[in-house]
């Protein structure tokens, strides 16, 4: 319960932009989903292995925040951590911040943890234990603040 | 105040899939700008007419429900209403649901009104007036829906 | 043999779009994608049922040349037709045409047949007999066109 | 001369993945796009500076050869040289070879030197001078390989 946050950096290319230069809307979905991999990488074991296990993280709600503007070229840092781990849940909350430490995204992502075949499952007892220092007991994510 | 709904329809392709055969989760949200380009175009002014009149659109909040997968080729029709219109913000609603009727995705993506330079403004009169029959009161949402 | 060429439309999106206001390089691949979906679907069995029947195409070769850019909000014709069919080779060519007639990309996509587990396998008589009118001998593309 | 070769990783997500666990064909064309944009910043200017300048590079055609599929959570290697380096072109060959060492693709991207209204100009004296050790005279290219 230490609250521990995971950092990852992502550099912004023209593919991720649109009209106007600034990164398109869904793509941060993207990038946020490279960085689960990076973190679970981290963890000590990739998505690939969990998914090798039976184990996938599908992701069932995602809540988004936009509150300024990634620009091409921007090296972004990507952070995260989360906001439950229990039982079939697994909350993902994050922040986007640009090389400035400006906050331009903030985002939470609800994953539940299932077989590959959708049938829910608890999480395995070795995941729950590389995670524990990245629960943040009070949730300060978009779905709590005030919404 | 009548609630009316605008609907259109959209074919998965190989681009918008990842692995296990589903929709990726951020290309949603590609498939709702698109939605809401039609639904604009359709009440007679494309996004394009207000963005030569120095008035843009720009999401600030999206929130996705993912209930089921959709899988390539399906027909997608995307159910489009709004549940705030006042101004400077307009909040759209949408559904998506595939050839057998099932809801496979809620979504609400909330944006304001802006100059081109980012600088606040009111929705244009000429707007309001064809936005209004698409106004629903309660808004059933996946904001408003017990969270 | 006569020639015939298959055309269906597309609408540019934010999504599609990069800086500078035209479609990013890559996502012309897309829309040539979604163009030959339609045209296995025109011609009576779409992609999907000869996935079905253990039978997929992968591309194996691009060749794109651009000429213009396509901009936000137009509406594109994707013009298709094939300029190889044999055993287990499908060669298509395209142009995507604006709205104002002028080309701007020509393709060409050049596939094998395989079965699912990627061994070759020659192309269905069925398809052969639904392809062939619209082979064109001279095949007027980017491979040929003086490379 | 010389024939350097410039080289970056690029770990493969869900994001660029579709049906059959393999790289979409069209996301090549992205993960190319980022590798020369790293390409740039290592000699020195990223493009954003050469655009502050009045200079991009627009691609003009692109060649692409698949050779097998890159997988979910490979960790590519892009390899890029130059094939030609002339007046106001810039062609780019590249090779994107798995952790195996399996060539996946073989690629050509033509660019040519622009100012931002599109009016062709001739490559910058500085750039020229930190991409000549990356050209290799006899270029070894899809383009060049008995098409």
């Amino acid at each position: 319960m230490s609250g521990q946050i995971f950092r990852c950096e992502h550099r912004v290319t023209y593919a991720l932009c649109t009209l106007g230069n600034h990164v398109y809307y869904a793509r941060y979905l993207d990038i946020l989903e490279a960085a689960r991999g990076d973190f679970f990488r981290h963890l000590g074991q990739p998505f690939l292995k969990w998914q090798e296990l039976d184990t996938v993280f599908p992701v069932v709600e995602c809540h988004l925040r936009y509150q300024a503007a990634a620009r091409y070229d921007d090296v972004l840092t990507v952070e995260l951590w989360l906001t439950e781990v229990e039982r079939i849940r697994l909350n993902f909350a994050s922040r986007i911040v640009n090389q400035e430490g400006r906050v331009l995204v903030e985002a939470e992502t609800l994953h539940v943890c299932t077989s590959l075949t959708d049938k829910p499952k608890r999480l395995p007892e070795e995941l729950l234990g590389v995670l524990h220092p990245f629960v943040h007991g009070a949730a300060k994510s978009p779905k709590a603040s005030g919404r």
